[in-house]
C-alpha cells in the first residue's frame, strides 16, 4: 500500500473513531431521557465514567486480551501482556496493512466501553453505583475482550469449518451488552411500582427530546461503528456500508411504527427511537454484505422486533427502563442470524455457524455477568434501599440534583 | 483521475453526508425549543420520521426522478425507474467523476428530506400528524426531486442560455421547503391566541438551550452541506467554501443582532439564532464563488431581511412558530439574486435567469403544495381541534408528555 | 508534497476545523448548565455571539496580527494589514506546505474565539452584556493573536534558545482564555450570596444534562484541535495525538473522582466533568510528544488539581461559577510546564523556557484584561445592578426566559 492510500485510510478509521466516541454521549442522553429526573445525576455519572473506563482498561488489559496475536489462531483464551507496546514499525503503510497501531487501538477502545453503556440503562433507576461501576470494569476489561478475541482476534469462532461472521458486533458488541443487562436486569428485580397488582405501570422518561437527541447522536456514531468497521476508506465498501446503515435505521422506525400502531394505536415515540436503534444493531453484523433492499428488510423486521420484544419482558416482569436489552440483545441476535440469511454466504451451514457464534458468546456472558453480579449481590448488594430509590439516586449517592431550580410533579 | 484521489474525493462526500444528516437533528431541536412545551414530543416525532420518509422514498423514487439520466437534458419531467440497480462500475473511479454511485445516493437522500423539516416548523403546534405525514411524503418524494432535477438533473433551468446557478440549494432545497411552509402555514390559519384584538401576542418558545443546540448543529452541518455539494475534496474549492459559509453565518448573526436591536431596542437571542440560518440559508446558493467580503455583506443582509421578514409574516397574519418561511423562503430567494448580483458571471443576464429560476421553481411548489395541503383540508382535515390545540397535541395524538416529571405554569 | 497528499491534508485540518467549531457549543452548554436558569439566556447569548466576533476579528484583524510574516521573527509586535489578501498559489501545493490559504485562516480562526468563551464561564451571572462584548472583542481581536504571534507566529517565544513549546494551546489558548478569565471574575466580584457569613453556599447548576452534553461536544472536537493542530494527516503523529488526548481525558475523570471523593466523600458529577477538561487541557501542550503512560500521568494530576484549585478560589473568594480559571489557566500552565517535565526536550532548560513563555504571556494578559475591564469598569460600570442580579440577567437584559413554560423553584 503507498503512503497516500495508508494515510487515507488511517485518517477515516480516526474520523471513525470520533463518531464511535460520541456514541457515548447518545447513550448518556438516551438513558437519561428515558428515566426519571430524579435518577438523572447517576445516569449522568456513570456514562461519563463509562468512555474513561473503556479506555484506561482496554490500554491496560482489553486490547491485549482482544488480539493475543501469533500463535492464538483457534484459540479460547490469550493474552499478550499489560498495556500498550509499540511494535516497530507501528507508524507505516507495513503495520497491519492499512493504519497505524494507535489508529488501530483506539478505533477498538472506543467500541470496548459500549458493552457497559448498554448494562447500564438496562439496570438504571436502581442499583447502586460502587458494585455498577466495578462490573463495567471488569466486563469490558475482561469479558468483552474475550469473546471478542474469538472471532476478531481470529479465535475459534473465527476459525469453524464456515466461520461465524459478525462485521461490526452485532454479537460481539451489542449482544455482549445484551447479556449483561439481562442478567443485571433479572437480579436487581424491577423498579418499585413497575408491575403492581398484576399490572405493568409504565414509568415514562423524564425528557423526551434528551431522549430524542441520544438517539439521533448514536445514529450518527453508528456511521462511524460500521463505516470505520470496513478498516479502510474503500470509497465502494465504505459507501456501501452507509447507505445499508442508513437506510436499516429508516426501515427500522417504520417496522416499530407499524408495530406499536397496530399494537397500542398511538403515535410512540419511544418506541419509533428505538425502532431506529433496532434497525441499526440488525443491520450491524452484515453491512457490508447486503443490498439496499435487504438492508430495509432486516432493518424493518428489527425495529417491529423490539416493539414484540419490549412486551414480552414486561410481561416476565425483566423490568428494562430504556429497552436496552430488546434493542441490542434481541436485535444484535436476530442481525447476526440475518447474516446467515441474507448473507449469502455457505446457506444453511453459515446459518449452523452463526448460531453457534451467537450461543457460545452467549453462554459465556451470561455466565461471566452472573457470577459477578450475583458476588456483588452477596458481597456489598447491588441495589440501593427503597427509600433512596424512592427518592432518587441523585441526591441520595451524589448528593445533588439535576434539575435544582426546577419545581417537580410529585 | 487516480485511485488516491477518488477515494479522497469519496471519502469526503461521504463525512459531508454525516454532517448532512446531523442537521435534522439541528432541526429537531430548533423547532421543539421553539414552540411550547406541549407541543415537544409532536415535533421530535416528525423530525425523527421526516429523515426516515426521506431516506425510504428518496431509494424508491425521489433519486431516479432527480436525475433521470440520459436524454433529459432540458426536460421538465422525467423518471429513470423504480429503485435504485447499481451501474455497472459503480464502485470504481470511473464512475461519476469521482465518487460512486452509493455516496452519490446517499449524499442526495439526506438533502431530501430537508424540504419536509422545514415545513414542519411553521405548521407546528396545530396541523394534524397523519396529513402532515401524508404531505412529507409525497413533497420529498416527488415534487422536492422535480425541481431539483430541472437544475441538478440537467433539466430546462440548466439549460436555459444563461444556466440558472445555485450551488448547494438556496433555492432547490430551501426555498422548496420555504414555499411549502407558506402555503401550510397559510391554510391552517395561525395558532389559537398568537393574534387577538389586533395584536400580536409573542408565544415563546419553550427551551431556548434546545434551540440554540438546534443552530449550533445546523451550521456544524452546514459545512457538510455546503462544502460537500463541491463534489470533490479539491482544497481550494473546499476551503474557500468554508470560509464563505463560516463568514455569511457569522455575519448574519451581526445583521440579525443590528436589525433586532434598533428595531425592538433588546438583545433577542431568538432573532441572533434565526440571523445565523439566514446568513447560511444566503450563502447557500454562492458559497463557491464569493470572495470573504461578499460571504459578509450577504449573510449580513441575510441577517438583517430574516428580522423584517418575521414581522412582515406576523402583520399578514400569517404564523410562523420558528420563522421557517422568512429563513429559508426569503433568504433563500435573496441567496439566490445574489449569486447573479456578486457572481462574477453573466451580470444582467444572471439576474435575469436567477429570477427566473426563482419563479419557475416557486410556482410549481406553491402550486404542488397548495393543492396537496387543499386536498388533505377538505377530506381528512389537516387542522387538530380546539381542545387539542389547547391542552397541547403530545397528550392528544401521542399519548405522552415531553417532560412528565415537571410542574408547567398554567 | 503531491497533489493526493496535499489534497488529505488538507481535507483533515478542515475536519478539524468542524470539530473546533462545535466545541463553542460544548461551551454553551456547560456553561448554561453550570449556572441558574434566570441566567441561561445570557449565557446562551454570549456564546452564540463569541464565534462570530471571532470570525470576523480575526478575518479583518487576527490572522495578521498572530503570522506577521516575512521579518517578524522573534518579534513582540507585528501586523500584516487590514483583512484577508490571498497570496499567490494560495491553493496549491506549494502554499504552506500541506494545506492552502483559506484553510490555515479557517482553522485558526475557530481557536481564537475560545479565549473568550472561556472568560465568558468565570463572569457568567453578573456581567453586563455590553461591556463583556466589548472586552471580547478587543481579547479575541487583539491580546490573543499578539502573544499568538509569539510563538506559532514566530516571534521571540519561539526563537529563545530553547524554544518555548505549545503544540495545541495549553498556553497560547487556553491559559490566555484563563488569566482574562481571573482578572474579570476578580474585578465583578462574587456572586451575590455565594460567600456569606464566612461560609461558602455552592450555586448548583441548574442542568447537568446539559452540563454533561457540554463537557462531551469539547471532548469530541477536541480531537479536532489536538489533532488538527498536527497540520497534516500524518498517520503516525495524528493517531499518536488521539491517544494521548484520549487517555488524558480518561484519566482526568479518574484524578478529579478520586481527590473529590476524598475530600468530600461523594460523587461529585461536575467534578468528573471537570477533571476531564483538566486532563484535555493539561495534554495539549504535548499531545505530540507524550507516551500512554505519560499522558495518563499528566492527565490524572491535571484532574486531581481541578479539585484543589477550585476548592482555592473559592477560599479567597474568587467566584467561577464554572471553574473555568481552575481548568483553563491552572492546567493550562501545569500542562505547558509537563512539556518541560515529561517531553524528552531539553531537560532543565526547557523547563525554564516553559517558565518564561507561561511569565511572559501571563503578564501581557493579566495587564491587558485589567486595562480593558478596569476602563470598563470606570466607565459603562461592568456589573448588573442587585436587582437585576437577583432576578436573573435573562429578563432585564433579553426580556425572555430560557423556559418559560416551567414552573420554578424560588
Amino acid at each position: 500500500m503507498n503512503q497516500e492510500l495508508f494515510t487515507i485510510n488511517n485518517l477515516w478509521i480516526l474520523v471513525a473513531t470520533i463518531l464511535v466516541f460520541i456514541m457515548h454521549l447518545g447513550f448518556a442522553a438516551l438513558e437519561a431521557g428515558m428515566t426519571r429526573a430524579k435518577n438523572t445525576v447517576n445516569i449522568l455519572f456513570k456514562n461519563t465514567i463509562i468512555p474513561a473506563i473503556g479506555l484506561i482498561t482496554y490500554a491496560f488489559i482489553g486490547f491485549n486480551l482482544m488480539y493475543p496475536g501469533e500463535g492464538f489462531e483457534g484459540g479460547f483464551f490469550g493474552f499478550a501482556g499489560l498495556g500498550l507496546s509499540l511494535p516497530e514499525g507501528w507508524d507505516t503503510a507495513a503495520y497491519d496493512e492499512g493504519y497505524t497501531f494507535f489508529t488501530d487501538f483506539i478505533f477498538q477502545a472506543m467500541f470496548a466501553a459500549t458493552a457497559a453503556t448498554i448494562v447500564s440503562g438496562a439496570v438504571a433507576e436502581r442499583i447502586k453505583l460502587g458494585p455498577f461501576l466495578f462490573f463495567s470494569f471488569i466486563y469490558v476489561g475482561i469479558c468483552y475482550p474475550i469473546t471478542g478475541s474469538w472471532v476478531w482476534g481470529g479465535g475459534f469462532l473465527d476459525t469453524l469449518s464456515t466461520p461465524f461472521v459478525d462485521f461490526a458486533g452485532s454479537t460481539l458488541v451489542h449482544s455482549v451488552g445484551g447479556w449483561g443487562a439481562l442478567i443485571g436486569a433479572y437480579l436487581l428485580g424491577p423498579r418499585i411500582g413497575k408491575y403492581k397488582d398484576g399490572k405493568i405501570n409504565a414509568i415514562p422518561g423524564h425528557n423526551l427530546p434528551l431522549a430524542t437527541f441520544g438517539v439521533f447522536l448514536l445514529w450518527f456514531g453508528w456511521f462511524g461503528f460500521n463505516g470505520g468497521s470496513v478498516l479502510s476508506a474503500d470509497p465502494g465498501e465504505v459507501s456501501s456500508v452507509f447507505v445499508t446503515t442508513a437506510m436499516a435505521a429508516a426501515s427500522g422506525a417504520f417496522g416499530a411504527l407499524l408495530a406499536s400502531y397496530l399494537k397500542f394505536k398511538n403515535y410512540d415515540i419511544t418506541m419509533v427511537l428505538n425502532g431506529i436503534l433496532a434497525g441499526l444493531v440488525s443491520i450491524t453484523a452484515g453491512a457490508d454484505l447486503m443490498s439496499v433492499n435487504e438492508a430495509c428488510i432486516i432493518g424493518f423486521i428489527g425495529g417491529a422486533l423490539v416493539v414484540f420484544s419490549v412486551v414480552f419482558f414486561d410481561k416476565v416482569k425483566i423490568d428494562d427502563p430504556v429497552g436496552a436489552i430488546s434493542v441490542h440483545l434481541v436485535c444484535g441476535a436476530w442481525g447476526t442470524l440475518a447474516v446467515g440469511i441474507f448473507g449469502d454466504l455457505a446457506g444453511g451451514a453459515q446459518i449452523v455457524s452463526q448460531l453457534i457464534g451467537i450461543v457460545a458468546i452467549g453462554a459465556f456472558c451470561l455466565l461471566f455477568s452472573f457470577i459477578v453480579f450475583f458476588i456483588l449481590k452477596k458481597t456489598s448488594g447491588i441495589r440501593v434501599d427503597e427509600l433512596e430509590e424512592v427518592e432518587g439516586l441523585d441526591i441520595n449517592e451524589h448528593g445533588m440534583h439535576a434539575y435544582p431550580d426546577f419545581a417537580t410533579k410529585e
